[in-house]
């Protein structure tokens, strides 16, 4: 990132070529050490163990949401919809500021770190201490996060069926990955895309567009961001953090950065991030915003050498990308096959009935195509008026659209 | 990187698409700790400091080198250049393995962890012990890695002007860090290989493309890998670790990881190395390959909060990214002007003689066309002679190749 | 294209980057004539009225059809599917030659210049020509072209749910008309290629992207090649040709270049191609031959000066892109509306009852996902068994897939 | 092309994604007649018998050539450069009509079938007739076409080392034909500019980009443009369409398109074209523009069946693609080889010694990596003085730039 002696900072950026930062606000908040952050939180977890060019950051994502706000606005005002400067600067903190309450590897340990607190309740918090440290500027971003804001298109573009987050992760997992297929048209989608009565809505010759993000975002589902090898090294990745919690809570002594001591011995809940509890949400931030993915990689380098032999097991298997064998089907997994797996981990590695939970399990992924908290997407008819695309498209149902899609998996050690 | 049935491994790459891992034995190497090492030691150093995209890592590399390996084989056995399955199959090892000597962040740290010990001599290092492991498998890769192995362009395919791992970083880093110009038409000029007398040599309608690559590498090189900031940012890195070194050699206690502690207070040589010193090499190479990017980032996280308030200063500046000021110009800077800026900086930060200079510094950077050490490149006339490129390009001559571009930088504390 | 002293034909290729010819005869097939004519038919007709860039030919998707072919045996044969050398000859031969029978611009002149004959019919009746110029060399390759060769699934990949011709006009019309939203993962689907009881199968692991090619090739259908502005111009194109045959017909003397005589003269029918009509298939396809988009477009500007009016009127448009009205809905037309543009069209014109169909007329344009002759994909179960990916899949349905969906526009000029 | 309902038009190109057309008379001069005819004409003559995707038409770069010079103004216009908007669109008007003067097959024509007359000078009696049609709107345009106007830098964005025109060219051409390398970083080097005393200039920074661009034009130049086999090729058109026009004057009948024989019949020169002449600008310009590739192509496959055999024989070594060989060489071809490959040809072919001439001969190209006629790149040093980048680059001096390099080829008959 270069700042040019006029003032205009740009930053390459190889899936847009280049990003331009709208003012200096913005600038000063990706100059702050909570963003910078980010540079250090890994985007898919442990994907790039499956797919090695995968190890993008969230630093690089957030500011990809930025730039394709961007051009959301202009497209917007290009069709008339008025947008004052202080909306513009104030979605574009939003955006910017949406994932920095990310646990390290995103969502591979998002409630494992601090349990019950998801990552937009983390964000928040950040937000609302960022907005007292500048003097109230971001009170307008904070309500547009939060939906409170009234002119609702303005939070739609940050989290919606069709919001810049996920036109941006599914473009950026695409191109790093290499899993082309999961690319999508950033370009044309946003050019579609109008404003009704505050609300967002896409124009109708863009609903093959639209379809086509849905199934673009199905396959990086399935393809990568629940890709079986992948599942199994982040189970691992949780199994060792638990393990390594519950030693701490019965005070056997092993590594851990201050930040990692600071959330295993205090649980953390929704009444301190709130303030109302016996730990300030600053001292919580604090510790938080010193916690990204170099803690978890050496604390596992540790703990390969830990006495205790199943955390050394589990770290070494995340060091030396040695994982469990997994299967993925679409019923659940029987009882008399669990049985047998759990009995011949229990023979091989000389488990009791507790630890042998560590070794063998079962879990759910789940997918739909639709996020089942937000309205269906509008589309703006050619003659003028609008309607649920499950109605306009010919393709998709809604009854299929919001269809919870669900898989079993079970981890066993290999042979 | 997923196990097919068959047994034919694929890895998505979002640099070529796919890359087939050519045989089994390869495959292991991969899945050997070391290597996968590598998966946390980005290829760019600092460089993600200014180009976000730019934090791919060494493992992406020597894939995408050993890929590139596989294609030179397959145009030149259409050539009819015979190269036996063993040839091959070292040939493969050897670029496979030739950046496993790197340390945290690559070239940035190469001569501060381990003083005296370049990546090669590492790698060759590791190479020598697999190669007990593994029942001699690994002897024919050494000798070409050395270039002791008679037929000359096999070492010339890992290690000369025009190889395969320039190829693909030059290609690689262009691609992950955005600055698509320093691209190079690695399928095109691979094509135009061809072997004379066991050498390597480029068939002359080749030779626009290797002018291209010559001028791509050097865009590459002042615009990325010396680019001035991520100068800045590698010498605070640098200058971080030194003061780290210094405490613990004069019994000042900080954080160090287990390895990073090995290193600081062992000063490993050459003989060493070779087994000849009092630290086996067995041992040296332990410590080394459980050392990566994530040591570095997490003492620096510690060190922020260090009673040296000069490494808690650097400490802090590598996390938030508060850099130093820093100009490039080609004339060395006067004495009166580093004079003034460490008066400067000793004034505003209480520093004595010593302290100033890690603030106030000033050093070079090189860079010339040509390695200096390798033979000029070969061009295939289509007469059917061989000769030099700097006879038979108009553009270039041996003189301008070979001269080294020199730059001086003075850094110091912004204002 | 260059031929090289050692033989190997290497082409380039902007979607593949480099195209191999795989055997010498295949390499005299594309320099035949027959063949070199695929230069000058467009691959899209008029869409590049609307998409500037789409302008490639069918040489170059023949091509790519070819290079795609070439992948889809090195994977069959990589697991362990056998094909022998004329089997793999005869599939290119094929698949090169399946376009050889359109018609100047491609799609859009089909059933206007030949009435009654299919461009695969005439494919068939150039390939068995070659045959016996080439001493029946050509044999099997007519037999899987026509699907009478035993082994479906060679069929199958030139003709089939998911053949080498669909992958690569997918992909490369989407290259070339900028639609990026089409493009499919030509690479990671022939990956998932496999053959049972010789039949073409796609690995269960290629769902996603199978989905994702059907809903792709939904979208550039509608975009593109039934984009409605391409419709509108390609129905002029259709008019202006039939007016200039009429015109023919009833002697009224208008510029025909010779091969445009000749067909316009002689109403060829499917018993003159099977050489059982008082036409010789031979003089047929020397005729057919020489008929490119070029005569098109001259007779079209010679046509802008015609004596009759009409046809003037409607060359004109094509040169100048000076196209009607076109409207797009879901339901027929009134005939009050069809009435009412006609009746407005007389009077701004002075057309007559017969004459007014040249300026207002509906047709409708249909789409389905599945091509109805061709059997469902098959996919090939992790469990070793094969089902219908509408039973696999629970995005699509048979019913859904099969549907044809109808379009209705309207033709009428601007005001 | 879709017009928009709020009248925002945007293009689909495939090399920078969309292009907005900036104003509503810019779309108008698209639609004209004049400017439609460039999608007829081939951007690089015969390329596409060497490189099939290379096809594309003047028209795609023309407005890709529009689009790069409202990037252009965007930079300089942050950078705090004012420009009006009468020369804004003077700006577009000229870089869009700057190529509407070329002839079928552009430089491969260009002096064959109106000698004497570039397609600069045709281009500009097209601009100043529709100045007269269009009420003098273009009367600034033509200024700046021309060199005339006082803001050089406006000129320089058209017609300079460094202009919009190369920019896309050198992008596009590498795009269609695949030869990646040629690729230029056309945002990039825009970024650059800067304008000092009216005159463009590049930034600093910028001088690795512009070494890279030189090296890449001349990459293209001999790869491509140069390429032996589109050398081959042209040469044969161009001979052909000398052998045509000799025919024509000593009255031997052939066919010709209305165009051609104006343009045969009538020796058109620099009076005519500035209506000092016998014929008018305007007659002149009528025939032209009614004159594109399809005139070319249509009257070779007539001339194939000509009774002269030589143009039937050149004919048809066009139409199917049947060429000469050819050879280039640094050196003039002596006397004693072109003598020796006249003989063999007037005994193969039985020709005389002037027919002999169409079938062995001898010509030159050159290239060199500066237009001879426009000053040396300027570059805005850090400084804030300017220097030629003949001074501060070390890559390059200025003679290198300037001298031309001269090729000599040789074609004759293939055995």
């Amino acid at each position: 990132m270069e700042r040019q002696t006029n003032k205009r900072k740009i930053i390459n950026d190889p899936v847009y070529g280049f990003i331009s930062i709208p003012d200096d606000f913005i600038f000063d908040l990706i100059e702050h050490p909570w963003f910078q952050r980010l540079r250090n939180i890994r985007q898919l977890g442990l994907a790039y163990f499956v797919y090695p060019g995968g190890n993008h950051s969230r630093f690089q994502h957030s500011l990809g949401a930025l730039h394709l706000t961007t051009l959301a606005f202009q497209t917007l005002r290009e069709k008339g919809i008025e947008i004052t400067p202080e909306e513009e600067e104030a979605t574009y903190i939003a955006i910017l500021l949406h994932d920095t309450g990310h646990c390290p590897f995103s969502h591979a340990l998002e409630s494992t770190i601090i349990p019950n607190i998801k990552h937009e309740m983390m964000s928040l918090t950040l937000m609302k201490i960022l907005n007292e440290q500048f003097d109230n500027r971001l009170r307008m971003a904070i309500d547009i996060f939060t939906g409170d804001y009234p002119r609702k298109f303005l939070h739609e573009l940050i989290s919606g069926q069709i919001d810049m987050d996920r036109l941006d992760y599914l473009r950026r997992d695409s191109f790093f990955t290499g899993v082309i297929e999961g690319s999508v048209g950033s370009d044309r989608i946003i050019r579609m895309l109008n404003v009704v009565d505050d609300k967002l809505v896409v124009e109708e010759k863009g609903i093959y567009s639209i379809e086509k993000l849905l199934v673009a975002r199905r396959l990086m589902y399935w393809q990568v961001y629940m890709h079986k090898t992948v599942l199994a090294a982040e189970s691992i990745l949780v199994k060792m953090m638990r393990r390594a919690r519950e030693l701490t809570a019965s005070n056997k002594p092993i590594f851990l950065t201050p930040a990692m001591e600071f959330f295993f011995k205090n649980n953390i809940n929704d009444e301190d991030i709130q303030n109302k509890g016996d730990i300030s949400a600053k001292t919580i931030v604090e510790q938080f915003t010193s916690l990204d993915d170099s803690d978890i990689l050496v604390s596992a380098k540790y703990w390969k050498n830990s006495d205790d032999r199943i955390l050394a097991d589990l770290a070494s298997r995340i060091i030396n990308r040695n994982l469990f064998a997994i299967e993925l089907q679409d019923t659940p997994f029987t009882e008399d096959r669990i049985e047998r797996e759990k009995a011949s981990a229990k023979r091989r590695y000389s488990l009791n009935d507790d630890e042998v939970n560590y070794y063998v399990y079962t879990n759910t992924v789940h997918h739909r195509v639709y996020s089942p908290n937000a309205p269906d997407v509008r589309i703006l008819l050619k003659s003028g008026g609008t309607d649920n695309i499950s109605n306009v498209s010919d393709m998709f149902n809604l009854d299929n659209l919001l269809t919870q899609r669900c898989k079993y998996y079970i981890c066993y050690p290999k042979n």
